[in-house]
């Protein structure tokens, strides 16, 4: 991280803006006026219209254990947004002022193994931003030129800035063919209940979603689910053997990180099926190799991020075709201010996504 | 072709139906009544519930070059049929009487390199149910049990006819993965038609349909198309160029078989597409392959049949889920005593897909 | 399984011949005089001319945990084989007497979902030869017809009885694309030993070998290994990484069943890299899916059995041009009736494949 | 093309150069003094060791139509080339003075569909040098630090230039799995001739190489051809049949553009099959789909340039694993000022790779 926060006090000259600072190595964040920005070469500038909180962003909030081990406060965290370029740093080729903005939120090398593969997504040396660097939880932020896709127009403000997070449903949901294929999505989190509607929307025949919150389940309906599970009172796979007449799940999506629901995933697996990892447990997770994954010659795939810029488009595809609506999705709009609530919200797990506005509610 | 049909009046101990029999080696066709045939060893008898008509079907009714080099009259054709299993040959194991089936056209040597490397729709010794052998449009046909595909108990026996050429669909635009992306349907005969149902279905983002055929253009918007372009009146690659910024089309797939339609396939298709040929052009046609494949990076992909039963598993999951819905396209049902009217309406375009019942209107 | 061993006793009038019984449930097995097999309807009579020993034999032979949960003496075991066709059961069609053969040990239903996507190695009903029916440690074996694969007339009876172990090390090595990239074989077995072979001969830039036993080692380099680890003696994540220059190995085909070996095979893998597992570890694994799956975006492939019979023509492909040279792995060949010194060198890991001839070396 | 040839008498501070420049709109090139380019931001000045003739740059030395319609005289061409980098433009970032390198030579646009979507092969404003900007035939050359691959210390400088068409070659032939399978390089240039090897190296089990020109051909074998087959004395399809046992061959790759060979090419693949095209035919070419690629099941992919990186890195894998040897490819090496005798070996077909050095022999 190269920019620190420079306190306002520090200097009367520079424009200022409000930001969500984390700002000790402890519970909570700040909302303070700091400096805005400048642009580096190849850097623009852009004035954040709407931002969304990220299950990492909580992490940082609550400073668990991975917090503590990854991000060096005091820094503006937050990385989903989506905003207008009001600045262009030298250098810049692809973007004008007035172009309305999403950012890939990997900051990549383009020099290790993986980039010259053009895996970007799995750079060895990726920065992200609101972790690695200054986020985006203010009214302005700086971005690589190369990180942002612009958006269509007219596309509401809180849809664009929940694409990041889109991008990780289409990416898991994509990396198999679901064309006419059961698919079952463990874990129905924000990106889960995205997943669901990818899901669907890509030709799934049926779109089962297990989830063990009540709330989420319920917007997994919305989201287009065909059958949803509660894993606390039924039997997820009594009740998938039943419904697929004992042969099992063509792709399941793992998007919880628990260990029980992981080994569910690979039981619930059929013979040639897919297993899609996204989520991160936070410990290893036993796995009976034999049984799930060699014997019924299992494909099983990690997942991480979104690939450059393939999954982007596909996203914006399938948004800007109505093929799949994230509206139902944004449960709750607040002003930065209340960022509070919106991080409870998001501990209880009583929202879809919490986006929040840096000038107030539109 | 190993049975002959035997005419009622050599003998008067023998079973005997109503079948549909190319008689003589020129246009047109009989009905007539013939001996219900006798299942062999590994092979069902099938009571006909329906029937639809192939353009393969009326080549050999109208008995053209193709129709003269390849069929031997006299002998009952149409390969397009659902029924009832109604006697088992000795052998079977897997089919029970009363069973609901369709049949898988291709009945394939399981000996040939292709067979053996799984790839039955491409077997090098295939013979054709209704061409190379005995048909179905009659009252009973007889079929391998390894050729039966087992229907939903309620599945409509016209909708389960047409699974068939359906499935020439699903293979066509399945060859590649469609979704997010701008598909081109170029010619919109029944099969084309569907395969507008199952790119939509599939995550297409738009969907292009092409034809001469107003009749079929509007059936296309009926099944889903976003755009209809009648190449008689207007530019087709101007107004593809329009609709994607220039861009092209990303999965191009071929069901004309005309070759300025071919050569347009080839053009409108984005660097980097496909293009899916299931057409079979009647001579040699001229591609621009420095321009049109090698520049673009293009991928074609020559499609035949079906995949031997993964293609029938998915036209089935598409159909039992509702994500394809076929029922606007059978725009005409006849006993099959009226097969000439079905005829001439498949010969004037002015249908979608003709079924014909053995036993008249149900 | 349908036929017991019918001991000899039992009745003077049928013809006889030397088996290797698994008589008791407990170590060891029994040679002696049992009835010839006759062929039923689709099946073969082939004289044996070499069988070689699994390690599922030794299993069987040791009487673990495993085999007491499977298998149900007395009867013949024994899968890999090679031999004459000397009987044709009625309603065979492909075969001849003297074609020479070898056989697929799985012998699959054909009807359950994932044998009509074309997937019959995961059969979900499969029956092993020599596990769930008669075996092949005899003069002579039954087979269906289907499961036979015909061998050119001069390939010596050896190699072809060790094709089908082959066809795990082709369907392992080839589930990735090894074209010019590392290539780690973790655990060198008789199967580990061939993929070594097979990964060089498909254009592995770089192919390393890695045990416990130097025995086996050495062989990997006579296999053609470019490099060997000794797992007891070197650190092999160390020697990876500088073997990589920190990046990691592109492919890694898990064959050592063992927990650690299994770890170190995930954590070798290079970020967007392959494991592909053949081994059956006894227990469920321990895996760091956050760092080793997900973060590294890799694919992980179960397999087992061959794919039907496109593995079959690779192995015949790659034993024919040359292009693999399994002499060298056939460390031993002993007439039937040495069969106890054969089970001692495969329980002490001091051989490649033991060769076993009914009719006593040639 | 920004900076025109600026010719030495126009100022007698500059540092010059010999280079080859193409003067005027007509046959020939002029070897002449002119100043050594400076390297922009992002860009780096290469001593040039070694340089390639390729066949455009016949083109342009014989101004054909097609470098009538495209190249801009005076310049300096020439595309293929390896040497030392041996100054830094401003902020670039990955080289370091001394690193030894080859160019990737497409320019790419990073903007268009295609570069989003990581294809950056096939980008719609690609720009070639020393067609599309200053060449390399010269003493210096400045590239942008992107295209530069680093190669190892001790690659001969010869064989580090022809890594660019050797792309083309690995590009064309991994584009297929060849392992254990046919495969036929019609066309034997020095790309075909490259892929011979590349073919073999990748586990192909029989490689036939087809040419009209014995001296190719002669190559063909050197490089590892199973098969060689002058098509002026021998029936091309005729002998593939016997060969195949009338299967015909599994992966095609056209190198010839000859319409004559790329029907052959066509008929000769089996069903199922790969034709993979590099040649770019000067007209149209008349294609049988029905029965060459729709009942065949035939794949088919335009190939250009190479991925980037990855064939880069599968063309360094090969090369320093030593898979692959092109010494044998590298026919010619002349001083620079000998271009005439070079150009006119390549003219003549009468060489493999033709090297140019721009310091004289070393």
């Amino acid at each position: 991280m190269t920019k620190l926060v420079t306190a306002v006090e520090d200097t009367t000259k520079v424009k200022t803006m409000r930001a969500l600072v984390k700002e000790e190595r402890g519970f909570g964040a700040v909302l303070k006026e700091v400096a805005v920005p400048t642009p580096n070469r190849g850097e623009v500038l852009i004035r954040v219209e709407a931002t969304s909180i990220c299950g990492t962003d909580v992490h940082i909030y609550e400073w668990d254990a991975w917090a503590a081990s990854r991000v060096n406060p005091p820094y503006v965290f937050g990385h989903e947004f989506s905003g207008e370029v009001v600045e262009l740093g030298e250098g810049t080729k692809r973007l004008k002022l007035g172009d309305r903005v999403s950012a890939e939120t990997h900051i990549v090398c383009h020099q290790c193994k993986q980039c010259l593969r053009g895996q970007y997504h799995i750079c060895k040396n990726t920065k992200i931003i609101g972790v690695d660097t200054q986020g985006c939880f203010a009214e302005y932020v700086v971005m690589p030129e190369e990180n942002l896709w612009v958006n269509p127009e007219d596309m509401p403000a809180g849809i664009a800035s929940i694409q990041e997070p889109m991008g990780n449903a289409v990416h898991t949901v994509l990396a198999s063919d679901v064309s006419a294929k059961t698919v079952a999505i463990v874990g129905c989190g924000p990106i889960g209940l995205m997943a669901v509607s990818v899901a669907k929307a890509a030709g799934a025949a049926e779109v089962v979603a297990i989830d063990v919150n009540p709330y989420r389940l319920e917007l997994a309906k919305t989201m287009g689910a065909d059958v949803v599970i509660d894993s606390r009172h039924e039997d997820v796979l009594e009740r998938v053997r039943m419904m697929t007449d004992g042969d099992g799940i063509d792709v399941v999506c793992e998007m919880s990180g628990h260990p029980v629901a992981i080994g569910q995933a690979f039981e619930m697996v059929t013979a040639g099926g897919d297993v899609n990892i996204l989520s991160l447990p936070v410990k290893p997770v036993e796995i009976d190799l034999t049984n799930h994954v060699v014997f019924k010659g299992v494909r099983v795939q990690g997942i991480t991020g979104r690939k450059m810029y393939e999954t982007w488009s596909q996203v914006s595809a399938f948004l800007s075709s109505g093929k799949v609506d994230v509206k139902p999705l944004i449960t709750h709009t607040l002003p930065l201010e209340r960022f509070e609530e919106g991080f409870e919200l998001m501990r209880q797990g009583k929202c879809g996504k919490v986006v929040l506005q840096p000038r107030g509610t539109n």
